[in-house]
């Protein structure tokens, strides 16, 4: 352990261990600031020598913007209009590096009660697309957009008709872009599109390799938490799929199969027809919050959620900020708001203890009204137990 | 730590840790054994190469008897009247020392659905009497009483009558020792008192400090549990007031004023009107099961029990057990089904580390049901931590 700094002293790792904790937000409850700095008062309250490194992660979902500003940059406020189409304001990000971030579980997501008062098949990404824009003529040629927690389906039309592109029936007249009215989609008018659009790079954050269309696509997988019935599937898939044909037809360019399209309700689809990029939203994250010079010359590593399962291991934040870890030597504590029995065995692969901010049997109410407080407690007596065998292994040695 | 053997290897403790595992019971649910062998797996399976010591406690209470067994010994089935002193079988212990051990809460308990049958009034410890007769016969001179968990407040007439006390009243006619007879309680004949109870040591095992008597006394404090109505406190007082009087007349001994007097709804003031001498349960059990040559060398005690909170600290089991291991420098962890978090402060002060069984938030019933696998789980996590903490402790000195 801790390689990188030999020189330390012998009661380092005991009693004054470097500790980096870098846990994902609890949805809806708190931020991953939050849960960062409830576990270091708590990590603090027990071993008042820790170097703490507090950095929060996300995976590009909600939570991602707060986690790349925790590293420095500016909120912009941006007129954008929400997933039902109405006017609103987004906050979107400015890096130091000039990169923009934008979050579309923040401009068009599933928590936002104004955006999804009207249904799935009534909402559009148009409020991505004003981000997109407003930054466009602030200069910005470089977008992160984070693709989780979106409320749409709309296979990025909205996104596209923001940035100039127009959809029309068959009679010629002007669609607007949801799947309601895609489902009378005739042509593609992209000759109003941006041109700057052209000059971009953009980074699509996900975690998600499915398809635009068909049985693994947006609409058969991510359709029915977003409030697609059942029977609307097909349908709205056939939209969409058809949306693609007329739209490949007039940007001479195919993505409707490539993983990541069916990210966002197809959001993910539209930015490829863009020329983006897919990264991993934790990987991303991970590597702009500097979580690997955190971890250099570490000792112990602290991740988190709010529930995690057997998915975790599928690419979510603190897995990652796990295999970061294991790369610098570093082992990695999983403390979340609960933790799936089922998948204990399958999480021991990647975490050294898998505790939960609970102490018994209780309802999840209380546990999230109590967050805060949970989170310093459990990670106090979890750093009381690292504190207590540190000294026992030091021990060792005398 | 681990003074006692410096010549261990340098990853002793990181890898091949002495751990003690000494819970109470999780009452209601799981014996002290059954949880010490769930943790005893769970520690196992994340440190193979572990000393594991299991150590079942108990503090006079339910279990008593069981973790005393656990030690070697011998059961004994009584015919024993019940609480509501109705023929029933019970179980008493013959430890290798030829001491017995009864346990109250098994003969008289409050979970004794059958002997609960009867209001508090009627119940008796003429249970407990029929054991220690039956084990005077077997040549036992030597008992251990445990006196938690009683559901009686007959202040031990039980017992005594059993043993050939006569209780009278005005008209000369016998009288039942229960609260309700014993209203009209006029005179007691000890002359028919079994002769070897005069021969014979007793140990009372009590965490209670309580006279018989008075607003501290076993009705007033104890009573309401057993379902004493705050309106008989004052008339069920009243009789074991006067019966006191009676009683110390007749044995010209007195011992109503003494601390534990009011223990087990009075069978303490009894037992010590047969000369018994008082120890703290758990203190007991501990030097019985040999808790002290267990931490002799070992590197880590986990104890626990169903719920812990700040009455913990008051001579519970698990706290005993934390002060043995402090005095032999090993760290001592709770892991209880529950931890009251508003008693965490206090509890900090006894233990390195609070954890509850639990995973995230769910009911009690939940919890009770899965027990076994969530003490198995939990013990994994935490011996994971350990294990990690003290490699990198142990690191520190490389």
């Amino acid at each position: 352990m801790n390689s990188s700094s030999p020189s330390r002293s012998a009661r380092s790792a005991a009693q004054a261990p470097v500790v980096v904790i870098a846990p994902d937000s609890f949805k809806g409850s708190l931020s991953a600031e939050e849960v960062a700095t409830a576990i270091g008062d708590g990590i603090r309250a027990a071993l008042p020598e820790a170097d703490i490194r507090l950095c929060p992660i996300a995976d590009g979902g909600e939570g991602t913007l707060d986690a790349l500003m925790h590293a420095g940059g500016e909120i912009c406020r941006i007129a954008a209009r929400n997933a039902a189409g109405n006017a609103a304001q987004a906050a979107v990000g400015l890096l130091k590096n000039g990169s923009c971030v934008i979050e579309s579980a923040s401009v068009v997501g599933l928590t936002d009660a104004a955006g999804t008062a009207v249904a799935v098949e009534q909402r559009s990404t148009l409020g991505v697309g004003d981000c997109m824009l407003a930054m466009l003529d602030h200069g910005v040629r470089h977008f992160l957009v984070g693709l989780g927690g979106s409320s749409s389906n709309d296979g990025g039309a909205g996104l596209l008709a923001a940035l100039g592109a127009k959809f029309y029936d068959d009679a010629g007249q002007l669609l607007a872009p949801t799947p309601h009215a895609l489902q009378k989609l005739a042509r593609v008018d992209v000759s109003g599109l941006d041109p700057r659009t052209k000059d971009v790079r953009i980074i699509a954050m996900s975690d998600v390799d499915n398809p635009l269309c068909g049985e693994h696509g947006a609409t058969a997988v991510f359709g029915p938490q977003k409030g697609v019935t059942p029977e609307q599937v097909a349908a709205l898939d056939k939209v969409l799929n058809h949306y693609a044909q007329v739209l490949e037809q007039a940007l001479e360019r195919k993505a409707a199969e490539l993983p990541g399209a069916g990210a966002a309700g197809g959001l993910g689809y539209a930015l490829l027809m863009l020329g983006a990029e897919f990264q991993s939203g934790a990987e991303t994250v991970a590597d702009h919050i500097g979580l690997d010079q955190a971890l250099a010359g570490a000792d112990w590593l602290i991740t988190g959620e709010g529930r995690s399962d057997a998915q975790t291991l599928h690419g979510k934040a603190p897995f990652i900020a796990s295999q970061r870890a294991r790369r610098h030597g570093v082992p990695t504590t999983l403390l979340s708001g609960g933790i799936d029995r089922a998948s204990l065995a399958e999480l021991q692969g990647s975490f050294s203890g898998c505790f939960s901010i609970v102490f018994g049997p209780g309802s999840l109410q209380d546990a999230i009204g109590n967050a805060p407080e949970l989170l310093r407690a459990s990670a106090e007596q979890m750093a009381r137990l690292w504190s207590t065998a540190a000294q026992a292994g030091n021990a060792d040695r005398n």
